[in-house]
């Protein structure tokens, strides 16, 4: 099985979509496993944290969601937007288009033929991507590459300090003692018999993430929601009207 | 954490129980991994397979639930039989006895004081404490310690070849090249950051079972169903009349 994530959404969706149907293993490496269910991927606004629906809600004119897996948060904007997607999983660009939606095989650093934007949306965690302090400046260069003039990043970001738990303390302190930032999540993705390589989620306070963004010099954080009781915030990025360095566009 | 599984249960159980709260995974030798909810050990009659209904319907006398969990099965005979359930998780007989059953803390192994039984039940799973066919008969010998003269022994086999899956057969062929039967999966469960060490949990067809079961010169097989399109059968073994040999009780 070479696209485990893909299978995964297939079955799922094949069921109905319903919960209980698949699930994946999201193993840290310091052996913390967690269990996400498939069903998660084709949830409706009302059963999501608030910022994702006012993220949703404030997207505008051309749209490309990063990372859209089956297409949850392109659905509600599809009808009244021109909206692309993105996802390294030809299993999840299946299903998304199986819903009729436009999404396309394609990374933030090989996104494609796929344009310009207005809005950029990086939402169900996808802020991680930026992976750690070291490789969120290429990241955020890339994702400036794709962005119109003024255009705007929306993120949902998840505070890695609000409700804390032991488990976690103590990774936070195996990180600091590393060298990382608390929340860089050193993990991979099981699903029966498949596994991605290791990758790197980054969590990101606000305050970490607005350090992050100014030292970029290609975004600008416009406004940054309060955390909810789990962590969850809304970041709003505006593309700066400067140049995109080189050394940023390279790779 | 020492007992992620009574955790898990526990977890499950203080909210409802309900689907979706606490799952935990199970990690074959060959990186295969597959996701089981904890709200399984909550199901009630309805939802179980028909050989585990036969089974609860078939105890009599005074009955054992060996690895009893969070006590589904014994539930159904609280009301009308003696029944006691032994399990190794104190989390699980936490649980147990918080619904009010008798379950206390042991294993086939190392029973604790809890006398002779006319029914013993291997249910859920777990006539898979086999183990492999070299540690089957001293556990069917341990079973036989607990069993009085005529006693019987109601357990759910699951045929490692029905429904048959690529990746299970790759497994099979790996497991007969090492020397095991097919269905022997040497497993380890993981509950966030718990594990339990690997060990093996066993798998037979109702004719491999009758062979380890005529073998063991304890028990005989008195009945076996046809398997379902799960592939999962009840067999009845009885207790044989003949005293124990003594190299069976060792240990």
């Amino acid at each position: 099985m070479s696209d485990g994530f893909g299978e995964m959404l297939r079955r799922c969706w094949k069921d109905g979509p319903a919960r209980g149907v698949a699930c994946q293993v999201i193993e840290r490496d310091d052996e913390f496993v967690s269990v996400e269910d498939a069903y998660r991927y084709f949830t409706r606004p009302e059963e999501w944290v608030a910022s994702e629906q006012r993220a949703v809600e404030l997207a505008r004119g051309r749209v490309l969601d990063v990372g859209c897996a089956a297409g949850r948060h392109m659905l509600e904007l599809a009808g009244t937007r021109e909206v692309i997607g993105i996802d390294p999983s030809p299993g999840a660009v299946a299903v998304a288009r199986a819903q009729g939606l436009d999404a396309r095989l394609g990374s933030v650093q090989e996104p494609g033929e796929v344009g310009t934007f207005d809005t950029i949306m990086l939402l169900g965690g996808n802020l991680g991507l930026l992976g750690s302090a070291r490789e969120a400046p290429k990241v955020l260069g890339s994702l400036a590459k794709l962005a119109r003039p003024g255009a705007e990043l929306l993120a949902v970001g998840h505070d890695p300090y609000a409700a804390p738990l032991a488990d976690h303390d103590d990774y936070h302190r195996h990180n600091r003692e590393r060298g990382w930032l608390p929340g860089q999540v050193r993990m991979r993705l099981r699903y029966r018999g498949w596994s991605t390589p290791w990758f790197d989620r980054l969590l990101l306070s606000s305050d970490e993430l607005s350090h992050l963004v100014d030292t970029s010099g290609l975004w600008a954080m416009e406004s940054c929601g309060q955390p909810d009781n789990l962590g969850f915030y809304l970041a709003i990025l505006k593309r700066k009207g400067a140049a995109v360095p080189a050394d940023m566009l390279g790779g």
